[in-house]
């Protein structure tokens, strides 16, 4: 069993609980939303990072772990058209790290992030581990009441966006796992053509070790009600897309063509045999945004927010739990091949 | 540095910023406070538990270790006087544990706490670990606007206040250590002395694997607003009255002959060469809860809540920091010689 069927029959086994509580999306989206007074929502995310399974020690400096930790709780916060709030963290160190400067770097990564977007750290806790760091991270964010965008609001003839570019998270990852580290200091030319190689592996680590969480782009989408469903590309945009069509009893057809492919994965690829389409398609942690968008909408849909484009990549269809890619005339079935924790 | 050192230290760093957040009280109490509307304020509170610090494996069943997880959260939010209402759980598990039933068992214990008091569990995160179960924690409660009990509010002349019996769960640790294991079954007698003996082990035990949360007692002080401070019994008795000292900037006299030490650990100790009151005065995870009362409310105080009982063990003095504890016409400084994870 991997951990989306756990999640599904643990869903099951809450909601068929008697509890009057004001839960009005529970365990399956993003982020759960919760039902406040004075037309407001709260909207509330955790997100487990543990070393060796999510970082490691010797590629990630502290200060990017901990703008990582909170970007991934504020891309799921994004995700469901809300504004980041405040936040939580909980930390488990090894005693040797504890007493190195790794908790400073750490937080001052955070806060930095969190300052970026008004974000109050409100609590958390800090506890000791036997040998691996450990980080829970804890966004609340808010939106008018019943504005909340979820995974499941998509309708066939919807069509289909991401914002920014796909690929370059997972190809850091695989530069990382080639030996590559980001460097504190600009690249420094020693030629024209690796000048420009070393600008991409840096633009690509950084994708990886420092993602920007489209905190804009979720609260124009939300603000705005432009969205009819969402969820952030955290796992992979193919499998992504199959939760968000699972959610809304549709499919959805992609065009290969329309795919946003990061230009610097396209630049690296050929010396590396490593194909750009099928990192975009399937690897994960590129923290985008996908979501889609009923017809009479799409004129309102802004080109840019912060400087991020949006690309229409698809359409929802009726055939449920059909994804399908295409290509000029050829059409295939696209397999969800993003991350999972367990097979 | 310890923890409590580095989070006084971040408190101050998150205090300088300017965050226009609704954030009434955040880092250095037992949970945070937010303000919403309606009359209403959250109460937020998190708890990480990692596996070999926090507990083992071959001594906790499953069951429990979801049943602890819960109940240590919900101890928090009580010690603020708040009613919980939703909770989220991080968890991640070695591929091994995941393949297991022990994910079942957990949730098992987990939700059966929750349906108790009424909590619905609204989300949260699964992932995979490297080779320890990591558990973070996470509870929301609620109390009317600005009524939630801070570790701040006791005032010298307050009388001291704590529910239940100590030093149970710090002698159920011994016992684990010793090689007692918690029976599925009530003990076989095979003698009267003995009998008894195995019932106070397995009651013990019990403390320490299977707290009871004083959630009744949390919603009755924070109800009538008869605590002017509160703090739960998680670090032992002599450092959570310096926490709650610290925050209020005054001092404490406490009366040995008060301390309510647990029937069980008098009958123990003896064979063992444990002091009781030892166990009773620095023992942590009793998960009791230690307030605060003014002379003037007093007599409003039950005796008894969902069948715990209170006890008065001292008073609250002007002498900042100082913890003071009194047998007869004796007195000397009690040190804080609770659990702290750093040195």
């Amino acid at each position: 069993m991997n951990e989306f069927e756990f999640i599904r029959r643990l869903r099951e086994q809450v909601q068929s609980r008697e509890t009057s509580s004001r839960v009005l999306k529970g365990i399956g989206d993003d982020a759960a939303v919760i039902s406040q007074s004075l037309g407001r929502d709260s909207v509330i995310t955790t997100d487990l990072l543990i070393e060796d399974i999510d970082f490691h020690r010797a590629s990630t400096p502290p200060r990017l772990l901990g703008h990582k930790a909170l970007a991934v709780s504020l891309s799921d916060i994004a995700a469901m058209g809300a504004r980041p709030a405040y936040s939580f963290l909980s930390l488990g160190l090894p005693e040797e790290i504890w007493q190195g400067d790794f908790k400073d770097k750490f937080y001052e990564g955070y806060l930095a992030l969190a300052d970026k977007f008004g974000v109050a750290l409100a609590g958390g806790d800090i506890s000791r581990s036997k040998d691996k760091i450990v980080i829970d991270s804890i966004v609340v964010g808010e939106v008018s009441t019943r504005s909340a965008i979820m995974r499941s609001g998509a309708r066939p003839g919807d069509q289909v966006f991401v914002t920014g570019t796909l690929g370059g998270a997972a190809t850091g990852l695989k530069l990382i796992e080639l030996g590559a580290r980001l460097s504190e200091a600009p690249a420094v030319a020693t030629g024209p053509s690796q000048d420009s190689e070393e600008h991409a592996i840096q633009s690509l680590l950084g994708r990886q070790l420092r993602p920007s969480p489209r905190v804009g782009w979720g609260i124009v989408l939300g603000t705005e009600q432009l969205a009819s469903a969402m969820i952030d590309i955290s796992d992979g945009l193919s499998s992504d897309l199959a939760h968000l069509c699972a959610e809304s009893g549709g499919g959805a057809v992609i065009e290969s063509a329309s795919i946003p492919v990061d230009k610097d994965v396209i630049k690296l690829c050929g010396r590396r045999a490593l194909d750009p389409l099928a990192l975009a398609l399937h690897g994960g942690e590129d923290f985008e945004l996908l979501f889609t968008v009923s017809p009479e909408n799409v004129d309102r849909l802004p080109r840019r927010v912060d400087g991020v484009e949006v690309s229409l990549i698809g359409e929802i269809t009726d055939k449920s739990g059909s994804i399908r890619i295409r290509e000029k005339d050829r059409e295939w079935d696209l397999p969800a091949q993003g991350f999972e924790h367990f097979k």
